[in-house]
């Protein structure tokens, strides 16, 4: 987690302070529960309450911690110093350590998530905006950086859309993966807590209870947690992948939004360098090296070793606050990009019509040239254009095996831009539900 | 893919023989399409269907794709050795490369989550079957592999169960993200095809139409599709993590099943080695290998690139059957497992009566000693047990600071194992529905 | 491991003969150091090589293989079928499996290794060739994607050159790593067999006795070879691609060779794609991928465990026979390479005159104007260019602030592209000591 | 980075303080050389070292960047408001920032490898001086967690000595991999700046000059360096999974220290859990995490982009703070670890000689028994203290098949641990050069 690849919403979920507040409101759902099955008196479950308008003295749990090596012991031992050590006697009865902690882990996870969540959904209306601005305005496809068909650039957008909107309904799910809460006891049999209390503070909690834990919460569910953020750092690596592109010198059919102030190298003045996208491409590094540690954590020794603590400790935070970040920085990109559609318009016509060469060659098959032989026609042209400069159209028009296949007016058709334009509104209609 | 790490049903749906089985139903069916949509020949796409029975020769393939070098034309031209070139003209019209080879890997990946759905159903039927037989088979918890307090066999299977029932459904989700075909030309617009063709050859092939392509499907779904296989290896290690534990020399609670005739090792025949489970832990190693590749594979360049290609002739075939293998050899240990009820008994005696520490101390604090001092009075005949051997609850019985608290009726009751097992029912429940 | 992408010479390193050929050897070897001991009789150690010039039936082997369920014990077995079980009874002796199965691991690796320091050699070759070449080949040189300041493409082959001397001086260390052997019997501790055995077999087999081994050769040995194999990888997909965006249709300095009969796509005959640096891309993906596998293959358990082994039998063949394909399909590339130094003059004179910029900068700074206003001059008229089109050279000239600075001959003289490869010659030294 | 999980020294080293002395050095030092040359006046290089023993104001440096957005440029603008503009004038004349940043990541990464090799060498001095004193400390050496042959406690501090030492080699190397400078240029040609100036900086910093540079320092040194990091720290994990499995409840063979005040467990007071090389364990996959980014950093566009500096700003610190805090952490395990000698002697004697059974087999094959048959006779009586409890040897006595091939004497030898120990003291000379 790096200051300045950070916001503080999501910073402020993983803070010390934060932390402490869960620990507290799930110790005090806890005193309610027992309170209510009659294990504790109300009054000290009532008690425990008076906290919540105090302030948890960070530093003085770390003191105290420094001396029992043990942080929730710590904590209730700070608590009981708030409220008195008679009220707070009843705190934490029949509970073990990792009861307060993965229940509390989950609940950050689950609030980081609904952060994500929130940026999805900027960075997707973002799309949705800039596919609709750009639906009819056409650039060269590529594949293989190789100039290949005319299509969209809102059909660009619309794919990113639609790619994202898969990693939205990916996150829900993560999402309904690790909000799961446990207060089970040491080996998770319940032996000194009834089942009641984990339903209760769930409940509680915004968490479902989870089914069957040991001492913790398995880590199968915070390994695909993880592995979700990690496809869906991918995907934004994917969509500054074709932003970095399209602004480089040769290509410029797009770029970076450049602030009148911003300084773009200290040595050339006049670029403009993609570094909002060539940043969001190292921060998905980063997110998705948070994956395989996750996966690693799943092993653990029978009902529960520590292994996986101190990765958390750094992936929760680190892999949660990069991908919040990237994904406002992403929304911003894109929101701000500055199209140039003349440009798109010029670099398609870089090859004079060679992109049209699929056209062709069906429009040959279809007159009843075989496949090899029209393969070969359209071969044998397209290599003057690109070898000698040539326009295809022209070259097309002077080449009697064509022309003996195709009139004039068929080949002129085959270079309208409106036939590979014409079904945008069916893929507009499927991404979006409308065009 | 290992041969001795492989089973014939997944090998079988990688083959090259399946593959070209699959391009040629794509091919067929788009030519159906194409014929009812009167672009084509009905007769023609009628005649492309005697290939059904005819065998492709794959040798011949290759050969012609050493000329070509493309593996889809090198196809397409030994389908028209065996149906006639006239027959043949019409075949894969307006279509591109990408429309049969993306449309082929997730016919071939849902087959393969098919197949692996299956072994979790035997991994799911062995785990229950195995945790309704243990249910009461009390042994031992360990934290940190240090024993904690009592738990039952049944369980540990049954919250093997939950972790692979979550698996089953993530590869559910799994398979969903893959199962979309795309036959939408060269960069997904659709100029040279009507999306009728790809709706059609969806259907047929058990597909979802891909909302939108380029000339590829997108590649999140494939990362999604193998981060998920990761997590289900990473649950295979889990499980198979805990078995080798409980093989132990000195644990020894279970054992994979030996076989009369087997051989442990040519210089110490009297061991019994965990092989099959840490050869599990290896091959877990192996199918999350596959994750990390198959993220960088979504940012491809504009409409497409070939980096992901390579990437996915490995992973593809690697990981399913490597899983699908592991997941079978899993359920098999599992369900062969010999499990030693009595040595689990022996083990939880080790240390007379100190893993019922915890229910002490809480007695112990409801009979209004306060928090630290329980801790100080349990630990003070723990450190005896732990040190001198002695045992716990004789210990307790003689401190009179103890006693004053407690009766010697009540310091007996806490050494009941029916209050660790009391809701082994109820989780149950939770888990299978049942108990 | 995918046969397109093998090349026969590694594929034999790896081949079921090759193996039990090195185990029949390390077995022969340890006989005759035996013998000289005194240890099994001096015939029995000469009898054992009369198998050298036998075939070792791998059908057989597995047949036994599975009864016995031992890899090993088949070939013993197998090798008393070839010599005698009475010529055979002393083979092994003092010996565990492992002995053999990893000296035998560590004898391919290391003729892996060898492989591919030749495949490194043939890159570094046409490299530095290729640099020669181009020594003076003036390009744009760029960062961001963006147009900086002038270079040649003689120095970017020579960066490559430097980076896979880099990597071949890391492989050389890594073989190093991996070239020891083992005879160390069950546990490492030379109880059954002396020291000296090892060192006989080892100085035969070209390897350096480990010094402390357990039953198995550590694994951070092997871990850190495929690190470095993974590294080497990525450097190859380093130069991919530069290749690739350098072959893009708006760039196209240069062109992987294309040959006459070539089909680059189905649908698009024009197309010059290049399939090979992005098959790179992927074949670098698949060479890391052996990397986390390999470091999680570390940590065995107490003297050792097997779950390492899986791991390697899919990783070793994998990862060397792909990097091995992988560099001499790099070679290939580079030998071969089309390079256009009319366009990359071309692209350079895009922005007339703005990528000399810094010059200007420079030049107006040593005149005494200040660092800010020197910055805010060159920028004033470097967005002319950019907005506007206009050259940069006649902004500068007809701007009365900057000519106050620098007189017209001055501002002539930034213009010099030999002012930018004055170093060439130097910095060739430094590479190849040579220019 | 996380604080309870760091060392200050480390620390130190990542901190802004220190990155802005090390900028100002580089600045400082290139002034000189540029004096030497005659490029800048002598006296404004004498100039800029009086800002040697001033303080840079971090707060003052962040406020201009968030103007200028550009870090290198606020630095160089506070340095003219500590030195005056006047005097500031010719600093970084010539140069690109990234001849600052990179030159700077090198110093860092090298000083983080110089406190991590004194980290190596606390661990290697504990490992040597447990191995000398537990040279003799008779154990049950384990494969695939089952007992095999009886090795020394000291071979365990031993071999992970050996595979420290190796960790400590490759860091050694990793080290000179990246102490490299550049201060090349816009574009790595040295086109505005005299490589003079490289060469001064670079010695003045302690580094070698980069034989080639492009705007940046060729990646694949640093993924040779994090690669290595996740090598040392995969075998932090190889020791620290070695002393959970001793610390296990069952095994109880050594305990990390256990200090008087530390409480286990909230719940469980008599646990003393292996929290610290479970963390150790933890701490190895995060410092693991960096090396696939490290890989994927390698590939930048042309001359460069900048997508690997947002994961150097996280993995730069991160990887080395972890490593560094888990090397001291390591050493303090093994300085401390409470080893049980006679527990060790109890496990070896569970299964009552029949780890010895490896012996016989031998003893029988050298008395002319055949080796299947050697096998059966060793199996047939190893089942019996398997299942039965029989004592090993007694058995082996009373079996007439046994004692027709050996005598009682002979029986009762292969039962001698020293038999196993005798080649320790060549085993230590192997490894430390002394015995």
């Amino acid at each position: 987690m790096i200051p300045r690849y950070s916001r503080p919403e999501m910073v402020a979920i993983w803070s010390p302070e934060t932390k402490f507040r869960i620990w507290f409101e799930i110790e005090a759902h806890a005193c309610d529960a027992q309170a209510a099955l009659g294990v504790i008196p109300k009054e000290n479950a009532e008690a425990v309450w008076k906290a919540r308008n105090m302030t948890f003295d960070v530093a003085r749990i770390d003191e105290i911690e420094a001396v029992t090596k043990h942080d929730v012991i710590a904590f209730l031992t700070h608590l009981a110093e708030l409220i008195g050590p008679d009220q707070a006697r009843f705190v934490h009865q029949g509970m073990t350590s990792s009861d307060v902690l993965d229940t509390t882990f989950s609940v950050q996870l689950a609030r980081a998530a609904d952060l994500l969540l929130i940026g999805m959904d900027r960075v997707l209306a973002a799309l949705k905006a800039r596919a609709f601005e750009h639906k009819d305005t056409v650039r060269i496809g590529r594949s293989h950086g190789i100039h290949a068909e005319p299509t969209t650039m809102g059909l660009t957008f619309a794919r990113f859309h639609a790619e994202m909107a898969r990693g939205r309904a990916r996150l829900v799910n993560a999402r309904a993966e690790i909000a799961t809460g446990a207060i089970s006891g040491a080996v998770g049999t319940f032996a000194n807590i009834d089942p009641a209390v984990e339903e209760h503070v769930c409940a509680q909690m915004g968490l479902t209870p989870e089914p069957i834990s040991t001492q913790v919460i398995p880590r199968d569910r915070h390994a695909m947690f993880f592995a979700t953020l990690g496809v869906i750092a991918s995907s934004i690596e994917n969509i500054a992948t074709e932003i970095r592109h399209m602004q480089r010198t040769e290509v410029l059919e797009a770029e970076e939004y450049f602030s009148p102030g911003q300084k773009g190298s200290s040595a050339m003045p006049h670029k403009r360098n993609p570094v909002l996208t060539e940043n969001l491409t190292g921060l998905a590094r980063l997110v998705r090296s948070a994956v395989t540690p996750a996966l690693e954590n799943v092993a653990l020794w029978h009902e529960r070793d520590i292994s996986h603590s101190s990765v958390e400790r750094a992936i929760g935070p680190d892999a949660t606050v990069t991908l919040d970040f990237a994904l406002h920085r992403l929304a911003n990109v894109i929101e701000r990009l500055v199209v140039y559609p003349e440009n798109m318009m010029r670099n398609m016509n870089k090859f004079r019509g060679l992109v049209m060469s699929q056209r062709v060659l069906l429009a040959l098959t279809q007159a009843g040239v075989s496949r090899e032989d029209a393969y070969r026609l359209v071969q044998r042209n397209a290599m003057k254009v690109w070898e000698q400069g040539a326009d295809f159209k022209s070259e097309l028009l002077a080449d009697p095996e064509v022309t003996a296949a195709l009139s004039p007016a068929e080949i002129e058709e085959k270079f309208d831009l409106g036939y590979h334009t014409k079904n945008v509104d069916r893929i507009f209609a499927r991404v979006f539900g409308e065009s």
